[in-house]
């Protein structure tokens, strides 16, 4: 069978990189007027340096609903540049079963996303209509990067788990690698460290470096404590859409600011 | 200061009407192949005796973005119609802060839904976006319908809550029951009754009536405990939509579901 974490997992390896990009396109912060051309720069700069890109859906939404329109054209865009890219939604959703068919119907089959995030709260009903795509795949939400994550995710349980551990756990035997991962912020590194420990088999998506505070260092430091380096994607997505706000020259910033950060990883995971 | 809740609470008295009809466009089951027509008919056959519409996004989104377009003309739409009638956009959202803001703006400017629900296992920064709006609210998901909630929201906390509880008494100080809500489900009558108990001052949003297997009759008893009448609403989605597979009279036997609906409700809570 097809698994998507596996073709991830070939990817990272025959690319040297476990950059994801995330495609956050903020109307105030883009450097050009146009969602579609500004996407598309930013992926012709950056596609043979990355393994994925992360489309943000709240800030596509936030166009309107052509916004979900040209998000669509750009999932195309990347598949057809190159079949070595992994496209994963980010929309954090999770509702109850026949809804979060309708979820996971649009996001796979009509966005074409490869992997989509998932919001663990509504439990197995919310999350099963998503793993019941084999060849997709779906990523988690454990411990978020935010500072917002310490007000629920680190509660302790009775059974003296952290609630984001006990999820996790939970969740991890509903589902196997092949199809399933979490997210872990890089802001939260002793956790990173704890959780890759626990399940060192799944692909973990580990956002927050950057403007958000993660650093590569702590993240590799953590991730590299089980041996398996080509299980985990680490996402950027400001430091590198944002990092000129120049028309004529950000798709050139963008591209040394992901090989400036890929080449932070490989050093740091020698 | 104008407040939603407080709006929701008047139209209620006014209108005697604790139903809030979930409109979920299932393709499969709608008696007409028109997404716009069928809401439309559903709202010309009810509008007078519902307080609230509440349209759940994933349904809409399952029609590419057309279905995001058609469902900013239905809320457009129902506000024409009347101005007592309020309207909930379903999408349990929930990210870090910016993209959290980024959300409730295209939820609240772009579709000018009155209230959202929102989900709160990202905490506090995830969910301030929404409250920070003033004179629009926020649902937060406490103890869901779904059978699901049972795995995590029910979760034992080492200071003796349930999750779902302590979620629900910390969100409740963040904002105020004028721009503040809660979800419980009418499959937990119990559960519903406790959090009726601590946070009577909230509105309340009670989904899981009908085919998910809630009644009225339990849902009122749990509700009616602590006297108050008007701050809470009773959707129903599919039981309303789907009353009819015929496309020349399930307008008809939608309107009588919901005065059935309607009347059950008003009789409990005598």
């Amino acid at each position: 069978m097809k698994s998507i974490f596996n073709k991830l997992k070939k990817i990272i390896i025959k690319k040297k990189s476990n950059v994801c990009v995330g495609l956050d396109p903020i109307s105030s912060r883009m450097p050009i007027d146009d969602l579609l051309k500004f996407n598309y720069e930013i992926i012709d700069s950056t596609h043979d340096l990355v393994s994925a890109y992360k489309p943000q859906l709240a800030y596509f939404e936030s166009f309107g609903p052509n916004g979900l329109q040209i998000m669509r054209k750009i999932v195309e865009y990347i598949k057809n540049k190159s079949d070595e890219i992994i496209i994963i939604g980010d929309g954090k959703r999770g509702d109850i079963s026949t809804t979060s068919e309708a979820y996971a119907k649009s996001l796979f089959d009509l966005y074409d996303f490869d992997i989509v995030t998932v919001n663990p709260y509504m439990g197995f009903d919310s999350i099963e209509p998503f793993l019941s795509y084999e060849q997709k795949g779906t990523y988690i939400l454990c411990k978020t990067s935010n500072r917002g994550s310490e007000d629920f995710q680190d509660l302790s349980l009775k059974n003296g788990d952290k609630l984001y551990e006990y999820i996790a756990k939970k969740i991890s035997t509903w589902g196997s690698p092949e199809n399933l991962g979490f997210v872990i912020g890089a802001t939260y590194p002793d956790q990173l460290l704890k959780m890759r420990e626990n399940l060192h088999d799944f692909n973990f998506l580990i956002p927050g470096i950057g403007e958000q505070g993660g650093t590569v260092s702590e993240v590799i430091a953590a991730v590299n404590h089980t041996g398996k380096k080509n299980n985990f994607l680490i996402n950027s997505s400001r430091s590198i859409l944002y990092a000129s706000k120049n028309k004529d020259d950000f798709f050139y910033y963008s591209r040394e600011k992901c090989i400036e950060l890929n080449n932070k990883i490989n050093e740091s995971l020698k």
